[in-house]
Parts: structure tokens; C-alpha cells; sequence
């Protein structure tokens, strides 16, 4: 993981690929490389589809190596969705195939000269770009199977599906599972938009002939990553309840404690709660001849997800995530299991985020495009996106963009990216970490649901006004390092909730890389990445009047506790007064 | 004008109106008036269409008194397109009735309960609010004329059209002219959907049993009215120029010097240019029995406006103005006029702005949604607007929305709003203007193409790299004064062009309000309404970096003198450096 391949898609004469060493991008993976070379080198006030913009997609530092859960892509750019600097990360199979093809990065630049469309494979032998109209406008599970008869099964896919082609600010990149389906995406901020504006279609990777990466120190790495697995098994969440329920085990826990953000944002509880739960999602999935506890990729040592067929036991889609049956169920009043995996399978085929676009229906049922609880509206919806039609294409542009365009008031975003499924005024440390991430509103960036930090031995005294802000700074700091590693988030639950099991990862870093690092080196990666991210986008035009939640938020007490989010501004700028 | 009149559209038990002294606002009017109040009563951060906003409608400072040219009205609020504050100003007969009604301001706040559409009628007697659905959905046009057969003809109306009531960004408010047509739109900014939050279709005002407003020093009034109007009868443009031809004279203008933005804008130059200009449409108006020369309100000496009657010499519509001809003609690649002049009706009875509309129509174009030059179908685009279609949405949204829905890069917009008719790369300094007013890009807040300022005493040196940035800074200082006098804009040819004229203005003023003001004290009155803009802006989250243009205008040239923008951005962010 040496080298970086970047390739010009506007160069003269046509697609043009270079490969360099990786020079002072060196010892950095995942999150970040992408927004290191996104801070570097586009230039904050350039439009996101064009030319000035690029596109990077980066391994973590340990994928490609045997490091369990290590399989974490990240892509960067500018995001046309927030109109700021954007990491979104996905699992599946390509993180370990380009590490292992020693590329730290790819980065597409540049602009087409017209609206031919490119595949792109990159193997042991080199790069070759092809144009490919035939590819036009193809859903990415037709474009796998295209892509499979073409260059065999062996091979991992990169790719956009029509909303990526239409430039749409929803639109995701998909990543191939292990079963070489089209299910792992990185849904938000609009990459695949990006992807689509440079014409690339599909990036094919094989690493026949190509090893795994090797650790500078391999019995250490070997000892901490035996320890780091059984530190994640023993973990109740890692070790039982991801691979029992999935992320899906999220929803009775967030109904229950009345902050599962229900018919777009009013209130905390959902009376369908029941019947897309995580436990409802497992048992239909094994009556069904489904898979309950599955990996994104191989290494996968948690298993969070699984395999959904539908009524007659056919293949659907994979497991729908919490996010996913929050955003098309709670979200918009829908408790029908079958209908929330019809559109996640629509918007993995069309290339969606699964977050923006049940976000973006729960507001226009609020505009009066359809009622709240309507399965049948919903799936109509979605497939108007893909159809291109102006409502679809509205929709497929987010929810911020569906509000301004329906006259909508109440619409949750921040730095116009829809809220996931945590209601800020139940949960105050995620309102926290939705109003001030680099990312927009997000809750990976700081999952501010954790509460025992024990692992980086920081104590947050909840009572203290400042809770929260702690909270949600010193967990945008470790997850901004995490991201950088090629690490799943999940083993956040494992590592913070104990300080040897946060050694132990600090061990597979050190055995890797042969380096010393400590818990604050750690720590300092995550600033460093930050500070980057924040310097971009200061120079985009945000400041502290974009680190704020709707004002709704403040306004409207959230049935049934009836809170409002009162994290004061002052506060919420002193996240980063690290 | 002693008096603001507030009412509270969410007010427990229904709309409320409140009456009270001006207080802390005295000696405003305009635009003055309607920033102070905008600046000190609203959030910045608040949603443009929730109940925090306000929309103040304020007379001019001379308006409702015998001071020739004083009908401007100005309307105030946080922008829906442009997310800053807003003032944007129109003609016709309410700013004269409303100064002699005696309110200084009326202010629309709160938000209604429900979707109730309120008409308001204010005379000698009072206030009345009255709920009257059965004026929802329709036209400004039919709109009036409902009115008027429920009020007689003696009134005059403020009114939004469908545009409005749907809370798209483009909508205007239209005043009704002399012969009581809704011709005279407030269009920029979104102000219509503001309008239409508050569930307010139309503001009917009668004056009668009320007297024009009487000058502090008679005398002093008379003579300096007398000068001022003979200095705008012998100055070229507003004696000869301004009557013969309207503001449309300006087509062939900007057409010869290469400057008149043409298929959004690609080139400065459009082939069907004398087609359109303000000779052929003046001949055309005539040859029907239109009408060439016209106010558009009492007391106007100017008179740029005419009346454009169809081929079989019925009334269509007011004659187009050049913004108009230019936006849904050249930038559209239309040289049709009468298609333009449908257009123009057809925006007057939606309540739309004609630049945005004209500005959408070009950047959907670009996306392919119709050809450049296709009339019919620039026709079809805006009737989708009035019946509420997603595409129509979109459209009505404006240019920078519909640039984000479709996709498209080249997108000429400032802080959301959309450029006018005069290309940046042609005219440095209008450049200037767009990038730094606190408006979003606008012609009227400096309209730097006058280059002759002996008026203020000040002489530019146009070789000099600062040329374009002191001759904005001049200009803009001077428009926020003079925008918050009632003046109409074109008074500045001639109290621009010689430093006698611009005395006689300063003598009406003194005249009026029994004060002694100097030159430097009007321009301090636009200096402070300027910083009460800035600051609100700032508070709503805009920086330096917000004062650019589109990046296209500094990569591409321009046609046929290939130019592109090259004011610095370090010059920029020195316009405001008094």
C-alpha cells in the first residue's frame, strides 16, 4: 500500500491513469487519506461536479493485512450534498483487495469531455480504462452481474447505479459483499454523484497473485489481534447482540427509550415499533431460509449482518440496518418489514442513500405527497427516482432539497444532510454530534450513545452541563482515528468499554506498523483529521452558524418525555476546544 | 407616517393587528426601515417561512408627499432563495397610499394555525383581517379583479399568486399600477413565499378622506421638487431615453458591447438581439395600440413603462422590462417577443420573478429539459409552475435549485440568487456588486455600469486595479440610501451625472423632512443600512467566501471579447472597507 493510483478522466486524449509513489501521503489510511488529500488539493469554493473536485477512495491503514474487522473503505470528496468536505465509509470486499493491490488511494480527477461512460479494472497487472456505454443508466445488481459474466467472480466491484449517473446529491457508491452483491454502500453525502460527474460506472478489482499485507512486527500483531478478537467476542454487544439482532437490535431499544424519531422527527415512539424490530427482522429471516448473522467481509469477526428473502424464500436484499428501517419505517409510519427490504433493495439497486432517502419521504409526506404509514406510496417514491422523473430527481437530491422545493419548515438536517435515527432531543450528546461534524448531521462521526468511556480513560460527568459536548468530542476524536484504521465502528463497543481492550488495539496498530504508538497518538491522528476537515470547510464558507440543529429541534417538545434539545450555542462551539 | 401596523397571524383566537407609534424606528422609510426591523426583530438563524420571520412592507421616506419619483415601496424579511436578509422594492400606487394611510411599516409575523388565506384591508377607519378561502390558488389577475368588484376601483392591492401561496423561492408580491393591474412586482428573493407563510393573499389599501403628506419646510419642497424634475427632463437618459424606449433600450447596448448574457451564459453576444431590443418593441407597442410611454405610478416624471398589447391589440401585458426581455429572451435564446410578453404576463399573474424564472429556465435548458430558442416550450415551463408540478417546483424554486436537481455546473447565481443581465466578465464592476451585496446577486444594489459620479464628487480612476471595487462600494452606499427615500432608481442618471442635481435631491429631502442633511449624511444613511445587512448575514452563517461569483465566470471566457472576471478575491473583501 505504497502507491497511489490517480486517474485523470479529463486528460487529453482521453482517461488517463498514473500511478506514483505514495510520498507524503505516507502512514495515512481511510479517513485520513481521503480528507488529507481532499484538504490538500481541491479547492474548498469548487463546484462538486466539476473538474477541480476529486474523488478519493482509500483503504484504512490495517485492510489488506489479517487484522480482524478490518475491512472499512472510506471515500472523500466534496460533498454536493452538504457543499463540504465528505468522508463516507462502507464494508464490504474492495478494502482488502486494493490493499492488497498496494494502492493507499484512488483518485479519480478531473473532467470527461463528453458522456461516455467507464469501467475501470485494476488487477496485478495494471489499470485499464474502458468506456462502456452499454452500462448506461443499469441498476448496480444488473451492472454486477454484467461485470461478473465479463471478468469472472473472483473479482470485487466499485460502482454507481442510475442515481450516481444523474448526478444526484443522495447517490451512493456501492461496494460488493462477499457474495459479490451490490449491498454495502457508502450512502451519505452524495459520492456517488461525484463518481457519476467523473463517468466512471464501475471500478473492478482483483487480487489474484497479490498477497496479504504483512506487519512490520508479525508476533505481536499476531498476539493482540488473537486478544483484540476475544475482547470483541466476550462483549456482550459485539460478542451476542450485533450478531443475534444486527443493527436492527436498535429499534426496541429507541422506541423504548422514546427517542426513535417517528412520522419525520414527531415524536420518540412508534407504535409499529414491534414489527420491524430486530427480533421481527432474525425470526422472519430464519422461518424464511434467510441468514440472521453474516459479514460484510471477510474478517468480519462480529457478523452484524444477515441475508433477507422475501415471502417465497428468494433472495431480496441483505439485512436492512437500523438506520435503513428507521429512515423507510419509524420515519415515515411504515411497519411492514417486506415493504422497508423492497426499498432497501431499491436503493442499493439505484445507488441511494438508505438514510437520505427515507428521510427525504417522511418530508414529503409532510408536504402531502403521500400519507405517513403508506408502504405502497413510499416504494412509488423511490422508484420514481430511479425512473428520473422531476419528483424522483427532487427526492434524490435529499431531504433539505425536497423541503425548500415543497415549502416544507420542519426538516431535519443539518448542513443539509437528513438526521440518522437518534432524536437530538432524546439523546442530547448525538444532537451534539450532528451539529458540529465536519460530516453534517451523522452519527458516526460521534455515536454519542456510548457512555462509558472507560477504554480511553476519560470519565464524562453527565450531570455537568458540559456533558455532552465532552461526550461528543473526545468520541468525533477517536472515531476520526478508528476511521482512519480501516476498523468497523463497532468495535467501539469493545474497546472503549475497557482499557485493555483499547490496548489491545493499540497493539494491532503498533505490530502492524511497527510503530510506538500510544492512546494519545491515537487521539492526535483523530485531531489531525478533524482540524483538516474543519480548515476545508471554513474555507467553504461554514462557520458556527453551520454547527446548529434545526430550529424545530428547540421548539417542539418531543412526545413522550416532552424535551427539547438544550445544548446552548456557546457550548456547542466548545466541541473542539480539544 | 407616525405609525407601524403589526399583525399577528398566530395569534391566539386568529390573526391580530396591533397599531402603534413609530418609536425607535422614526425617520426611516425603504429599505432603512425594513432592514432596521428585519436586523434587530429576526433571527437570523430561523427558517425563512416559519414564525420568527416577518415580512415588513415599508413606503419610501418622501413616499405619499408631492416629491416627484417617490413611489417605491420596499419589502423586508429573511430571504426564502437567499437564506440573508432581503429588501426588494417595487413601483405601482401602494407605496403612495400606504405613506398617506400614515404607516410607516406594516409588519406581517407569527404563523397562522392553519392553511386559512387571509385578505387585509386598511383605510382611514382601520384595520379589518378577513379569512376568505375562496381566493386561493388564484391568479394576481384574477385575483384584482375579484377585489375590485368587492372594494370599487379606488383602491390599489399588495397580492401574491399561486407561486406564493406554494412558498416557492422565486415568488414575488405584486403592486398594482395606475390602472389597477398587478404589474409592479417586489419579484426578488422569494418575498411572495414569505408572504404566503404568513397565509396572506393580497393587502387591499384605500386612501380616501386622507391628504398627501405635508413637506417640514413647504417652500424649500417646492423648489427643490421643481429643479429635480427639470434636471431628470434634461438629462439624456431619464428625459429622452428612459420615455422613448424604456428600460429595454438596453438590449442593443449590451448586446454591441458584448456584455448581454446569452443561452445562460455562454456568450455576450445574441443573434436575435434586435429582434427583442426596446426600438422593435416600442414599434411593436405602438403599431397595436399600446402604449409606448408610461408611469408606473402618480408623480412618476420618468416614465419608462408602456403597455404591450397582443397582435389583435388587446392588453397582455405591461411592457417588458429589459431584466425580463433578457431573461426569457436572450439567456433562453428566445427572440420572440411576443412569446417574452407572455412570459411576463404569465409570471405577473403567478407572482413570479421574471429574472429567476427567465435565470431556471436557461440552467433547465442546459440540462436538456428544452432546447435554447424554443419559445413554446419556455411557455410550457412557467405554466408548470402555476399548476404546482414537481417539475414547476423545481423551476419556481429558482436557478441555483434547479441547477442542484438537474445536475448542472454552470449555474450563475450569488448566495442562491440568480445574476440579471449583464455579464460579469463584460462588466467588472457589476461583477463586483454581485458577488459583494448583501442581496445575492443584483443589478439594483449597485448598478456599476454608470460610470460618471461627478454627482457625489468623487472621481474613479478606472485604470486603477481598485477601479470596479470603489465604483460598486460608491454605488451600493448610494442605492441603500436612496432605496430607502422612495426614489426610483433611475433618478440616478441624473443625480449621478452633476453635482447641482444630486443637491437639488439633498434640498427635497431637507425640504421634507426639515432637516440639514449634507451629501455625506445621505451616504451615511447607506452606509448604516448596509452594516445592519451585514451584520444580520453574518449572524446567518455568511463570510467572505460567500461574496464570490460561480467559478465558471473566472475559467471561461466570454464570447466575443473573451474576458473572464478578474477582480481578485482579496479585492472583494475590500468593498465594504468605507
Amino acid at each position: 500500500m505504497d502507491k497511489l493510483l490517480r486517474i485523470d478522466m479529463g486528460a487529453e486524449g482521453g482517461p488517463a491513469a498514473t500511478i506514483s509513489p505514495i510520498g507524503d501521503y505516507a502512514g495515512l489510511g481511510g479517513r485520513a487519506m481521503t480528507s488529507a488529500i481532499v484538504s490538500k488539493e481541491v479547492p474548498p469554493l469548487c463546484h462538486p461536479l466539476g473538474a477541480d473536485n476529486k474523488l478519493v477512495i482509500a483503504p484504512g491503514l490495517l485492510s489488506g493485512s489479517l487484522a480482524a474487522m478490518s475491512g472499512r473503505i472510506s471515500v472523500g470528496c466534496k460533498s454536493p450534498l452538504t457543499g463540504g468536505i465528505k468522508e463516507s465509509n462502507a464494508g464490504g470486499q474492495p478494502a482488502q483487495v486494493l490493499a492488497r493491490l498496494g494502492y493507499a488511494a484512488v483518485v479519480l480527477e478531473g473532467k470527461p469531455k463528453d458522456d461516455t461512460l467507464y469501467k475501470i479494472m485494476i488487477n496485478k497487472d495494471g489499470v485499464k480504462i474502458i468506456a462502456d456505454n452499454s452500462l448506461k443508466m443499469l441498476g448496480n445488481y444488473d451492472l454486477v452481474n454484467k461485470i461478473k459474466k465479463e471478468f469472472g467472480d473472483k473479482i470485487c466491484c466499485i460502482s454507481i447505479g442510475p442515481a450516481g449517473e444523474m448526478k444526484l446529491s443522495a447517490a451512493s457508491i456501492a461496494f460488493t459483499d462477499m457474495e459479490l452483491r451490490p449491498t454495502r454502500h457508502a450512502g451519505r453525502g452524495g459520492t456517488g454523484a461525484v463518481m457519476g460527474a467523473k463517468g466512471v460506472k464501475a471500478i473492478v478489482l482483483d487480487d489474484a497473485g497479490m498477497q496479504n499485507r504483512s506487519p512490520k512486527d508479525p508476533e505481536k500483531f499476531k498476539e493482540a489481534n488473537k486478544n483484540f478478537v476475544q475482547a470483541l467476542k466476550k462483549n456482550p454487544i459485539t460478542g451476542k447482540g450485533l450478531p443475534a439482532l444486527g443493527t436492527n437490535s436498535l429499534i426496541n431499544v429507541m422506541n423504548e427509550s422514546g427517542g426513535l424519531p417517528t412520522n419525520n422527527f414527531k415524536t420518540g415512539k412508534f407504535e409499529g415499533a414491534s414489527k420491524i424490530s430486530g427480533e421481527t427482522q432474525a425470526a422472519t429471516e430464519s422461518a424464511r431460509g434467510g441468514v440472521v448473522t453474516h459479514g460484510c467481509h471477510r474478517g468480519c469477526v462480529i457478523r452484524c449482518s444477515g441475508i433477507f428473502n422475501d415471502k417465497d424464500g428468494n433472495y431480496l436484499t441483505k439485512q436492512p440496518e437500523y438506520e435503513t428501517v428507521w429512515a423507510h419505517g419509524a420515519n415515515c409510519g411504515i411497519d411492514d418489514l417486506d415493504a422497508i427490504a423492497m426499498l432497501d433493495r431499491l436503493d442499493d439497486d439505484f445507488g441511494l442513500d438508505t438514510i437520505e432517502m427515507g428521510t427525504a419521504i417522511a418530508v414529503a409526506m409532510d408536504a402531502g405527497l403521500a400519507k405517513f404509514g403508506d408502504a405502497k406510496a413510499a416504494i412509488n417514491l423511490v422508484k420514481e427516482v430511479g425512473k428520473g422523473t422531476p419528483l424522483g430527481r427532487i427526492l434524490g437530491n435529499g431531504a433539505a432539497v425536497t423541503g425548500k422545493v415543497f415549502g416544507v419548515e420542519r426538516v431535519p438536517v443539518v448542513k443539509g444532510q437528513s438526521m440518522p435515527a437518534y432524536d437530538p432531543r432524546a439523546i442530547q450528546g448525538m444532537g451534539v454530534t450532528y451539529a458540529t461534524s465536519t460530516m453534517g448531521a451523522d452519527h458516526t462521526a460521534g455515536h454519542a450513545r456510548i457512555t462509558n468511556l472507560l477504554g480511553l480513560g476519560i470519565k464524562i460527568d453527565y450531570q455537568k452541563p458540559d456533558g455532552p459536548i465532552e461526550l461528543s468530542r473526545i468520541l468525533q476524536t477517536a472515531t476520526a482515528a478508528l476511521d482512519s484504521t480501516g476498523m468497523c465502528l463497532f468495535i467501539n463497543y469493545a474497546i472503549l468499554s475497557k482499557p485493555e481492550n483499547f490496548q489491545f488495539f493499540v497493539d494491532l496498530l503498533n505490530g502492524f506498523t511497527g510503530l510506538e504508538m500510544t492512546r494519545d497518538d491515537v487521539l492526535d491522528l483523530g485531531k489531525s483529521v478533524l482540524k483538516n476537515e474543519r480548515e476545508f470547510n471554513e474555507k467553504a464558507g461554514f462557520t458556527s452558524k453551520h454547527d446548529r440543529l434545526p430550529e424545530f429541534f428547540k421548539k417542539e417538545p418531543l412526545p413522550p418525555h416532552n424535551t427539547t434539545f438544550i445544548v446552548k450555542d456557546e457550548e456547542l462551539d466548545q466541541v473542539f476546544n480539544w
